[in-house]
């Protein structure tokens, strides 16, 4: 899907088009898409559809990282062992390959073939500007950046993280539940479990940022102490942070018992998680 | 309109939403509003809808200049007399802000308040999100960041115009007949109308940049020039470009002849922009 919604390089600007494919082809665990087409198998929702705004959210999730990696921002050379896109190709044309990125992500939303109904596709396009907007992502990226110098507690890098990276989270869950039309109850139960989910998800990098080793993760750990941040895990120690994700997956999971068996996948994956070795 | 629709800062993301107001509030002649307003007067559209579709436009185009501004970009520490946002905060905030405005603009078009009818609303955002997108606004830019190596004629410097200022305005003055739920010969004839004006409106500042001084355009004049790129005015000569400006402005304001006198303004900017000497 994402190859079909990307466009093709072409004309005098074709060189932001080929930065946008560059940024967005650079393989990723590829998890709000998962997201998205999971929670849509609980109500019914053509996989086509689902994948549409599984594309959407998966592009406006790369622009971020894309202006993330500029000088100006985290400064990172290297992403998944590629170099970043400001070093691939200048930071111009990052800056505007993540624009592009960002605003293709609303269109691809607002196109007939995302839903006929367009009461879904505006539903979806305000949900998803609210979440990655001043009060959600870009919000929580701001947070961050004003971590190091501050001296944060646990509720306030739980409000960093939940608005970094926990509201597309919820979006990529409740995406589902707006596809289907389902009601106003289902809608806030999918962004309830998106909410541990996307704890024990953040736990268990921080865990890994750790305790892990560079060669497994494929990134570079260690980062958040070296840079003096507050974590989840610095402030409530490994095995306290652990029981906490342990907790929050076994609520997670318990979140989707009335659907039964219907998306099984999405029940497993907060215990999936606290597994991981990447 | 736009205090209503630009966020109060609060909370630990405030600084994002103080520069977002700081770039929004910093006067300008909102030309792409009084777009909106003037060409919903034809269709009988509610004034308060078009306020809000204006001030997502005139939000879209603050981003876009924010970041334009960046040291990456055109390096620019002021505007409108005033330090640009990178200055006044600093460049990552100023990437941010600039994000957050453009999701912003989404946001606004998405909400019930800017139409009763989510077609309505959902082709507002499909039509921006590709006015600013990569094959409009966002490929102009990378046109022009490319054209001061390259030997532009006068199709090339159109489409990089047609792209990078003039998609906006064709935007701006279809809103109007996309909320008044117009014919599609409606809208062609809106877009038809903006091209030529955008034209004027680049071939006069072209001008203004030639001819002017900095005093009365409250900016730096003579820029293109020292850039070496090319502008409608160094192809075509003073004279030449002054007489395809007279030109267009005739065609634009034919084109609204079967609106009679419902729009004056609109039929009277083109030709008010060959007398303007900012």
């Amino acid at each position: 899907m994402l190859e079909q919604v990307l466009p093709k390089p072409h004309g005098l600007h074709a060189r932001v088009q080929e930065a946008m494919r560059y940024a967005t082809f650079a393989g990723g665990k590829r998890l709000r898409p998962f997201l998205v087409l999971n929670s849509a198998k609980l109500f019914d929702v053509d996989p086509a559809q689902a994948a549409r705004v599984g594309a959407a959210i998966e592009v406006l999730h790369t622009y971020s990282l894309v202006h993330d990696d500029l000088p100006c921002m985290d400064d990172d050379d290297l992403r998944r062992g590629r170099p970043t896109t400001h070093i691939a190709y200048d930071e111009m044309t990052a800056v505007l390959a993540g624009d592009a990125l960002l605003t293709l992500a609303f269109e691809i939303l607002a196109e007939p073939a995302t839903h006929a109904s367009a009461e879904v596709r505006s539903a979806l396009v305000l949900r998803l500007a609210q979440a990655g907007g001043h009060n959600g992502m870009i919000g929580g990226q701001m947070i961050d950046m004003q971590a190091a110098q501050s001296t944060f507690g646990i509720e306030e890098v739980k409000l960093l993280q939940r608005l970094k990276t926990g509201q597309l989270f919820e979006f990529s869950c409740e995406a589902g539940a707006i596809l289907g039309q389902a009601s106003a109850e289902d809608r806030q139960r999918l962004r309830d479990y998106a909410h541990d989910m996307g704890l024990v998800f953040q736990i268990t990098d921080d865990l890994l940022d750790v305790t892990s080793t560079a060669e497994k993760t494929g990134k570079a750990v260690g980062k958040d102490q070296d840079q003096g941040k507050a974590t989840l895990v610095s402030l409530m120690g490994i095995d306290g942070a652990r029981a906490e994700a342990e907790k929050l997956a076994r609520r997670a999971a318990a979140t989707l018992a009335p659907y039964g068996n219907a998306a099984p996948e999405l029940a497993e994956l907060p215990m999936f998680l606290l597994d991981r070795e990447s």
